[in-house]
């Protein structure tokens, strides 16, 4: 049970502090944050909680790990599915935080206009990007990131270290793509703030949901094929 | 004794390098530093401190941190406040050595309207957002704080990271929350500067007292809920 | 034959993430990324793939860096022969996915304007450098990484952070040479988007194999002169 | 013998990377680098260095932690002097470096207007502070920076990560003191730029060898104090 509610908890420390360096820390409209503090935001905050709560529940917090890990044979499909849920809460209750502080803005703030850190695309969003596109950065930004995350903690003696890689690793798919799709590579990550700011954020919330499954699920058959005797 | 110098000693650099920063480096008015600059001057300061006092107090250089280990049954009362004794005293210092070197400057400072890096909220102050928002972001952001802290040095394996996993949490919370309070997680911090600069930051002084306070307790407690033998 | 594969994999992802972060994360003409973000997508690249592949083949995804470690008498040439060819390979494709990626684009891209995030030198290169600078500048940086990267792996007690030190040593190195050639100091990472982008990249392609390949078998001499059993 | 050359080289790395950062990068006149990319070339070339040559000579590259190690009683005053030496030198040799390199410019690049990354203070360098505070700065910074690395070198089991704990230390003394004197506590990379720029920062080198070296014996008599067998 205590690995469950480590997960929500993850994932909505995520989703606060990720959203919140967008939000309030300010991208884009009235203050220049850059990419770069944002991808560190998300990328750092995983691996904060790898180190609060790893030890706990794996700190997957992210749907998409969560398939890679099944998938790569290291849980069942049965507590995956907890997991999932959890996460799911989680995100959502990291967006409500945050909205929460948000509306004790004296002079008020604009959730239709300036929204939740919510992913998306379109010629609106950020970069301009099509469908195609944006479905392409989100498999293949899943499945480096759930690879790296299997890998790194598939050797004993990289474990102390693993939570700065993976941590490391958000932060560069976030400097390569934030403009495409504003990165999800996290179905749970995605849901929070869509469900809140919905209109097209619910609209295109499929597409994160199923384009990191994808990548996650690839990454655990990658995974499974370097994990041979010889291979280590 | 040496405990509560190595205490000081920190929480004055952690105090000096991070509230330089913004006033020498040249955070807002006149030199576009950004929060990123500032979360990692504060950050990296607790990491440096890890690595040059650890071994000899733990390092909290934070009374929030010293409430949260006391409740979370690693040390007693009374060692707990000769620790935070020694923790205000040191920000206080840390302030000091700040102003002493402005008042260097050759064209002066102007500590009312530039400041000394104090910690505050309301429609003057950043973002802008009120009181509700301020204690809420600072209740929060303390319990992620400490609560990393707790977990990162409940481990062997993990001791020798946990000080950049420590510095690097300090950093995400800048990104995502400076905008409301400046962020401070930290009653030592906020008293230095305030007691310099007086006016609102002293008026003000009592939330970044209680809330960083109520947040570490909190975390004190999870960390307790947590440290089952189960749960390593 | 998984060697070659992983060294195919790991340069992909080096050049589609680096050239994305130059290209999709705006460096320059649209959004002011700056040298700081190019040089972490770069350096933090590298990091993550030791991680993932470094247990496999080594993770050298740098022809520059397998002839240092052919030089210190690491590995056979016949084996380097097949990391060199899989390297380029892997370079073009991570270089054609980055080219898909921004064909998805709904207002176009421009790839004779907006380039593939090659590199070159001259009067209308970044900072305007001519070929002596930019020749001894990959001689130079090519020298210090390798070196960095053969010494850092040559220490058991180091390996765990090696890829850490290995990503942050490409940062600075981008920071301080990044105006004179974009900064290679790998030939992989120069012709996959040299061959696509063609023209100058592709005429200029030569030093981009010679001067990292000069640097690297120098870092190679170096080492075994610093192998001797008194220096560890 | 090794060891020298060791210093040497990591001296020369560390000011040539560092310096390039200023001037390549293009700090203040040209393009705006900022002080964190500034403080992030010299802090990771001292931690490039320290996995590179750090079981060689322990990576001084540096004479105030030459003179903090002996008399911490670490190592000989004959050794110090032959580590002090060999860091002029690599010093002056990485200034030259650079200035060979900035003179590939097909623009041209003007030394006396531009600089190379020299120290300094007064009225017409950066935030235009008096010698009182760039003295006070210097010898502080200096003490916390030698502190850290004595300390963090005197734990076994923190080795692996100290290069990351020093880097980063000396990336927030950059955040935090860049504007006072471009922060050098290290007499060698103040040395080498001066020799070569001339005028006000060779008038003004006395401060960088003076202060940093008083900085860095009181850093050596606090670890003395702290290295008693109860403080491990």
């Amino acid at each position: 049970m205590l690995k469950f509610v480590a997960e929500a908890f993850g994932t909505a420390v995520l989703v606060l502090v990720g959203c919140a360096a967008i939000t309030i820390g300010g991208y884009a409209p009235t203050f220049p944050l850059g990419i770069l503090s944002v991808g560190i935001a998300f990328g750092f905050s995983i691996m904060a909680m790898v180190y609060a709560i790893g030890p706990i529940s794996g700190c997957h917090i992210n749907p998409a790990v969560t398939v890679g890990a099944t998938v790569a044979g290291r849980m069942s499909w049965i507590e995956a599915g907890g997991y999932i849920v959890a996460q799911a809460i989680g995100g959502l209750i990291g967006a409500l935080v945050l909205y929460g502080i948000l509306s004790g803005r004296l002079t008020g703030y604009d959730l239709a206009k300036q929204g939740l850190g919510q992913n998306g695309w379109g010629a609106e969003f950020l970069g301009g990007y099509g469908t195609g596109g944006a479905f392409l950065v989100e498999v293949i930004a899943t499945f480096i990131f759930v690879l790296v995350i299997l890998r790194a903690t598939a050797h004993a003696e990289l474990v102390a270290v693993a939570g700065l890689a993976i941590g490391f690793t958000l932060v560069i798919l976030h400097l390569a793509f934030l403009n495409v799709t504003g990165l999800s590579v996290n179905p749970a990550r995605s849901l929070g703030p869509a469900l809140i700011v919905r209109g097209q954020a619910l609209a295109q919330l499929w597409l994160f949901i199923l384009a990191p499954a994808i990548g996650g699920a690839l990454a655990g058959l990658a995974d499974r094929a370097l994990s041979g005797p010889e291979n280590g």
